[in-house]
């Protein structure tokens, strides 16, 4: 049966653009779904500055409580920085993910740092934490919404550079869900040429209903691993009024129709999604959350 | 350039549902839009009893009046039967598309009829007027909501038997928008084998988040002609509070970047669908006419 792993990162990118502080026992009890559900990887918070992001004020507490209680999943965060980097690994995580953006507007309004900064900083990371898993997440690698669609060899150009820092495994996050079947499917293509040997996961949104086909097509392309969120928590902060990211549910609904294992109980899995519709006031784009019967 | 027919068919099976009757002059102007955004075919109304759906009981009205102002945009009707295929010509339809479920229990609930009297009807209707272009509607031809999935060979009997009548196009509905891309390619595979020299149009409701793949998936395996509504209005009647029928502006969106020509200017199609849920309240599924900054 084909594989695919689902990496649930509601609980970082649909929590972050949350308001409203969700109290910390909350984001765990959604993690305690997700976990039941069957989901294996969940990226679990990001440890940024509670000044940028507050409603990641409580990482620490979060991390440490699910990590004590599931030593079966595997839990990550998103890092901006060295200093983000080690409180993660400070509060017991084996992964973390730092971000930069292919687009070096974006990469400044993102992190308040040059590409080159960034990339130092990811050297710097590599060096200082060597037992990590670093998993890169690549922002803005299909489109930036300042810089418009971007080009596939400056991507490849990039990621040469986070690979001699020692990083071997790449998210390709297409952060405004801008891309499109043809362009995930040259992209996935070009970047496997390019290196054979390391591991693209693929992050997206459903800004324009393409969410989706998108992953879809990375998965025929060969992705294994998808970063999607419950009940398609999230945003693009940069279209208002927007779809989240591409939801779960949605996603692990039609890849066991397709015939894919994903490990994964859909109906847990939209129990711990309603749980959340219940508990967290947001934006939720996932179809299967608003269909009141014929489930 | 590769080509795709964009059928627009919320005139019909969008404002079908929606229970506030739509002025008639309201119903023109969505029209009038539609067709100054460039889209060359339209499902204008349906001809049913205005017991059964009021919301169509202007069905004459609308089209004469959009006849009239358009002679070069191709208008249909959808029609339950025999009655409604004479009212449709006599208001002065070129083409009709009667209404047959591949399930039994479906085409019950539909059309009050079994499915051997609908084919009888579609007999007489393709006797009565010979002029008229018939494509004929295949609803539950993926899944039935009584019936559950449904299977390739009872699809291909059936198309055969409408055939055989002197029917040679065909729109494969996924009424409910339960249907799978790998399904959609299978079924696709097997009645263009079994009909080589027929249409096979395709329709497809975002119930479950899968409107936008499987039509793309269908266009990858040769469909040129997709019906779709302004918005993504529309609903599935079994599944309360589901998204409604792919939105067409969405699916316009994605094809124009993967490089198709639908001779539709999609900026002109997006006003339209804000006028549409300006001057209708509904269920909008599209993505496009939720963003509010970013176009």
């Amino acid at each position: 049966m084909k594989k695919v792993n689902i990496i649930e990162i509601g609980p970082r990118d649909g929590f972050q653009n949350i308001k409203e502080f969700i109290p910390t026992e909350i984001k765990i009890s959604v993690i305690d779904k997700l976990v039941q559900s069957g989901i294996k990887k969940i990226q679990a918070c990001s440890f940024i500055s509670p000044k940028a992001i507050p409603q990641m004020r409580d990482a620490k507490e979060v991390a440490e409580a699910v990590i004590s209680k599931y030593p079966q999943t595997d839990f990550f965060a998103l890092v901006p920085n060295l200093f983000g980097a080690k409180a993660a690994a400070a509060a017991g995580l084996k992964e973390i993910a730092p971000v930069i953006s292919l687009s070096e507007t974006h990469n400044k309004a993102n992190v308040n740092r040059t590409v080159e900064q960034s990339l130092e900083e990811i050297g710097t990371i590599r060096q200082e934490l060597p037992d990590i898993k670093i998993t890169q997440d690549v922002a803005t690698a299909f489109v930036c919404p300042y810089e418009g669609r971007m080009e596939v060899q400056p991507l490849i150009d990039l990621i040469g550079k986070i690979q001699s820092l020692g990083v071997h495994s790449f998210t390709l996050c297409d952060t405004t869900g801008d891309a499109y079947p043809q362009q995930i499917k040259d992209v996935l293509e070009s970047v496997k040429k390019a290196f054979p040997s390391e591991e693209f996961n693929l992050h997206t949104h459903d800004t324009r209903n393409m969410g989706i086909v998108n992953t879809y097509t990375g998965i025929l392309n060969g992705v294994s691993n998808v970063e999607t969120t419950l009940g398609g928590l999230g945003g693009c902060p940069f279209a208002p009024g927007a779809s989240g990211n591409t939801a779960t549910e949605d996603l692990v609904y039609m890849l066991h129709l397709e015939g894919y294992d994903t490990g994964i109980d859909f109906d847990l899995l939209l129990e711990a999604a309603k749980f959340l519709r219940s508990n967290v006031s947001g934006n939720y784009s996932g179809h299967h959350i608003n269909i009141t019967a014929c489930e």
